[in-house]
């Protein structure tokens, strides 16, 4: 029986950046690699960066990315905190913070900075940037490091 | 005597996302805070990120941010390389690697990785945000790290 279209859940069509980003951190979670690619848009402009990684362009680099990491690691948790927000009318960008547990870990590891972008376009909001890094500040430094960068 | 309008240069209107971000890194290598907040937006919705650093939200934060690296550190030379762009009528993000080098440093260090954001406004295009971070990948990886974070 097909249902009532004013029954599939929300999240199918993000109507805001924040539905958006909910959908994004709960397909990685679920390590879902189709529902983490029906939050990005649906052309090549995207761009992904993880954690002292290279960027990955286009939706072919961005799926394959995340295949990768979801094959390679056990169960993820995510709480996210968010720490700024620039609003346009269709483009919304949100800095936060990713407060990541894997596996069996009881204690979240040092926070991850990363700066999202979503663009509304016909079905909704969808993800055309994720920008992730490490942030590593004040007592949190581990003793070794490279060389600290200015810039 | 006045200029004639047309005869104040080109930079002081960045008519192009391109023409601010050659303003932004040459404020940055000649270390004036005047330059560089003359191509942040005006409004307090900027954000900046250093690498491995908390985000710098609104203009008084990103002002002394560079302030106190343009005070810490001697001369900045920088390359940059355009690794992707996403388009938008008013609004293009631009991600880049930074190859920089401090002082009398003769090779460059490993590259920074920046996404920066730049918006139309009345008076030219503007930067909005700037999140830099290590790009460490391959042999560049020194042999002690933090464990590699997954995102």
């Amino acid at each position: 029986m097909l249902l009532p279209l004013h029954t599939i859940p929300h999240a199918m069509f993000p109507d805001t950046p924040e539905a958006a980003e909910a959908a994004f951190y709960a397909a990685f979670e679920a390590r879902s690699l189709d529902a983490m690619m029906a939050v990005w848009a649906g052309d090549d402009s995207i761009a992904c960066i993880h954690p002292l990684a290279a960027p990955l362009n286009g939706r072919a680099a961005v799926a394959a990315g995340w295949r990768s990491m979801f094959e390679a690691a056990g169960q993820f948790r995510v709480q996210v905190e968010l720490a700024h927000e620039i609003r346009e009318a269709s483009q919304v960008i949100r800095i936060v913070r990713e407060y990541l547990a894997i596996g069996q870990e009881t204690e979240p590891r040092p926070p991850i900075l990363a700066t999202n972008v979503y663009r509304k376009e016909a079905d909704g909001w969808h993800m055309v940037l994720h920008h992730a890094s490490p942030l590593q500040v004040g007592g949190t430094l581990p003793v070794r490091t490279p060389p600290v960068v200015l810039h």
